[in-house]
């Protein structure tokens, strides 16, 4: 278009010529705006982080919540800890299939990250966890965890250590007893509460236009026209319902899954919610394989357009799926420097 | 002494007294300048880096040497990385009685941390590793560590990472094909030759006297009479020779020990080495309980009544064990902030 305007340049006055300029300029800056108002609706920019009202977001918490993050001494092999498989080296996921808990028991399903996890409508793939302190305390005793055989045996042992009674101490000055399980999965929830990992993409949706490439934003474009962000919505590029796995298509069409996973059925014993699954949180995809609640799939393109058949109904052309998976990549964020930090455990006395 | 002297002083000249207070002052300071030398001696400061003639230290070796401490994705079973055994959070030892690599298999003996573990003999409990390269390449292969089948299977998955292709190159820039285990070997070997932990202890060996208590210095002295220097000995306080455990007394008589374990005789087959292990390099001791080859006892202060009992011939009294516990305790060192920050690993493409 461009060019042509200045192909009839010399038949037409200059004053012309410039307004036809600005007016075709401004028409690819317009859509270009047209694009972050969309995403910024429909997705939008990532908190500072993810706080709730019943565990309000402290130093304190947040301190020992890192601590206890680390901390293996509490589970039933000296194996177990959050950071087992949320190696924050891997993006805070373990890139297993399935992830592994005391005694190398098998967890039932593929492990998510926990960055920018907390303010989904529940935790885990079939959303059995209601928040990230009831998945941190359930993991205590959960039999492909730490396996504990009792919240007090935990207790017991982290009383047993100075350091900690003196941060349970400070986190929670008004509780009686302040070493409980319940308390510890208040820091854990409130360190997790801060973890966000701001990417290229947020820094597009608030003006610097530089920060992704054109392929990432015709990704960035198809992701929402071709219907993925009807679901994978929110900040959180996901996380925010439930939605059967395999809509148009059952998903072992294309996945090495070895067997069937009832998915929420499992919890609700609802009929309608067989094969239903949470949405999963997008950001930082690229750095968080394998994919799927069973790990079936390797490799991210083959996620996207597996995506397409079975949910979509769509046999998405390879370029497309190029173009989404580059979009997806700038979802990966950068993880806040204090964060990669490894604290040193309380020792014995 | 000081306290007669001035009830006498009356009576005395002033000169005199003011000579009679210097000398014993004196006595003082060259009995604690006699420590001191007598430390500096047996044991010594530690020293900044340990060096190796066959693998010199470069940035860009410990830069990836560091990068494949956290490394799971060439085990076996996807779980097993240098840090799972050596976890920073932990003073880089785990914790457990023995270690479990992959698919859980028990480790035949205790681990020790990874820091100032590179100037000794050798490395694991009976020597049968020649260096801390030696180690980390037999790791990859070992049935209880990363149980990987060839090193060639290993290689071929680093080699698959653009950025380890990359990293490799830069740190081994003229070799044909630099992703090798010999030089995944050598980086982690340079990464971990960086891992000194300066304590306490080296600071009171500079001159600076209050960087120990009195308890802690009398604990010094007892370590050096009683004979614990005697093979606990160079700044490593340890890892410098092999003795029989045992000398006096059977260790199992005061031990958990499950089962008798013949030590270095697996590695040489001559009688001699039976019941025989390298001794223990015992900077950080304190933090990093349980104690002995087999983890069998928990507690510090019985681990060092334990070792006067069976190798010295003694029963070291109640109070002078405290003294002890206080001097290992000023062998707790200061780990460099730049080695407790987590790096990320390089994603698939």
């Amino acid at each position: 278009m461009i060019v042509a305007v200045f192909r009839k340049a010399r038949a037409l006055p200059f004053a012309a010529v410039i307004f036809l300029f600005v007016l075709s300029v401004s028409a690819f800056a317009s859509d270009e705006e047209a694009l972050i108002r969309k995403a910024s609706q429909i997705l939008g920019p990532l908190p500072a982080s993810m706080p709730s009202a019943e565990n309000p977001i402290t130093p304190e918490k947040v301190r020992l919540g890192k601590l206890l993050f680390y901390e293996p001494r509490i589970s039933i092999d000296g194996t177990v800890s959050c950071s087992k498989c949320h190696p924050l080296a891997l993006y805070a996921a373990d890139g297993l299939r399935k992830s592994v808990g005391h005694d190398c028991v098998e967890n039932p399903r593929n492990d998510p990250t926990v960055f920018n996890a907390a303010s989904q409508i529940s935790e885990h793939w079939t959303g059995n966890r209601t928040s990230v302190e009831d998945q941190a305390k359930q993991a205590v005793t959960g039999p492909p965890a730490y396996g504990m055989p009792s919240y007090e045996s935990a207790e017991k042992i982290l009383r047993s250590y100075r350091e900690y009674r003196d941060l349970f101490k400070a986190a929670f000055p008004s509780d009686r007893e302040p070493v409980t399980i319940d308390n510890f999965a208040k820091a854990i929830g409130a360190f997790e509460r801060t973890l966000v990992t701001p990417a290229p993409f947020d820094s597009y949706l608030k003006g610097e236009k530089a920060a992704m490439t054109e392929q990432q934003k015709r990704g960035l474009s198809a992701f929402m026209d071709q219907g993925c962000a009807g679901c994978h919505s929110s900040p959180f590029v996901g996380g925010q319902m439930y939605r059967k796995f395999g809509l148009f298509e059952p998903y072992r069409k294309y996945t090495k899954s070895e067997k069937v996973d009832d998915g929420r059925f499992a919890v609700t014993k609802k009929e309608a919610d067989r094969y239903v699954f949470k949405t999963p949180v997008l950001r930082n995809v690229a750095m968080t394989p394998p994919y799927f609640h069973d790990g079936s799939v390797d490799g991210l393109s083959d996620a996207v357009w597996i995506m397409g058949k079975i949910q979509l109904g769509k046999d998405l052309p390879k370029e497309q799926v190029e173009d989404i998976v580059a979009f997806l990549r700038a979802l990966t964020g950068k993880i806040p420097e204090e964060v990669m930090i490894v604290p040193v455990l309380p020792s014995p006395e």
